[in-house]
């Protein structure tokens, strides 16, 4: 994959882990606390204290010997790095309940993500309004893509439909899939793809709690 | 951690595929196909035959040679073996945006999670019921335990609140945690953890996006 972007492209781990320092450095900020060094961060988040220092070092922020990083400074500088602080558009192919529920969910907004229409097939949902979120046939996407164009497709279709969803979704011009059926959903090289495995983290829940 | 239960414990990756082969599995079954072979997945799914076959060992459940594994049967096997065929009770702590939305996802009852009672502290939100749940105050997870108990707390609170109300939900007699929270949460030996990072996918998706 060739990286063109200003951004580095981060290793996986990387991007998981950064997320919880934002989190944890958040908490930190709304108690006033003005200086955090990794091994704070180490010890709260059981996460070796190296790797916090590697994992913070691809943002270009310098923390001070012995004192740490300014709380402030690394909260911004983190949203910012993450893509949490700029709006990237999104559409939500399927409305049925998750996909309604992620319509509803004001909390993706702080991190980013703006979901500006729904798409479905049922009737009985296409044409409605969900939160300000026009509900559209998916024969429609492609005019949409005109109007107000995303860049993201969130997959909460029913299983059997989640390939030909994104295919759809790529043909009218979708760069990435968030992929929450459980289908293995398939995209072509240069697609970015993300599988939110909620049925997956349930198995292993159930897994769990029946061999403890 | 000992298994005592009827059920080995599964190594993540292969409950991670599971879910994949029984998306896969029960849209055949839709299209009524009778029989599915190990390759006949792996070329759907892009996972390597050999490896379908050992994730399969698992369910005791032979398929015939050059015929495959019976369609209906595999897919029962599968859901009973991942527990999406039991019922599992789990209460939601953090009635806000996510966590009204999961209690509403009524996909999720139908992989065996049934929200029985929802938790929260703001005044606002406690006393509401929501698609027939009852939203309680947190001190009352004691006495709700008792009268309709719960094996799994699913965490949607902020993240200045996910390790105190882990705590609680432990305390309260939970045996597994579902962190929905972009926060670490810790928790005692014995406990199950799952952590669903939405918001660590959301920067995996744009990272990716803004280096392609």
């Amino acid at each position: 994959m060739n990286h063109t972007g200003n951004t580095p492209m981060l290793p996986e781990p990387t991007l998981r882990r950064l997320p919880w320092y934002l989190a944890y450095i958040d908490i930190l900020k709304k108690r006033n606390v003005e200086f955090v060094s990794s091994t704070n961060i180490s010890k709260a988040l059981s996460v070796d204290a190296s790797q916090i220092a590697k994992d913070l070092s691809f943002l270009n922020l310098k923390g001070k010997t012995r004192i740490g990083y300014e709380v402030g400074a690394l909260s911004s500088a983190l949203e910012d790095f993450l893509g949490f602080s700029r709006r990237h558009k999104a559409y939500v192919i399927g409305a049925g309940s998750l996909g309604t529920a992620l319509i509803q969910d004001s909390g993706l907004s702080n991190y980013g993500l703006e979901i500006v229409a729904g798409f479905d097939i049922n009737p009985v949902r296409v044409g409605r309004n969900e939160c300000g979120v026009p509900i559209l046939h998916v024969d429609d996407i492609y005019a949409r893509m005109e109007s107000e164009p995303a860049e993201i497709a969130i997959l909460t279709v029913p299983v059997d439909s989640a390939q030909e969803s994104a295919d759809i979704a790529v043909g009218a011009g979708i760069r990435a899939i968030w992929n929450f059926t459980p289908y293995r959903v398939k995209v072509a090289d240069g697609i970015v793809m993300a599988n939110t495995s909620i049925y997956a983290h349930l198995a292993l829940i159930f897994n769990r709690l029946n061999t403890l």
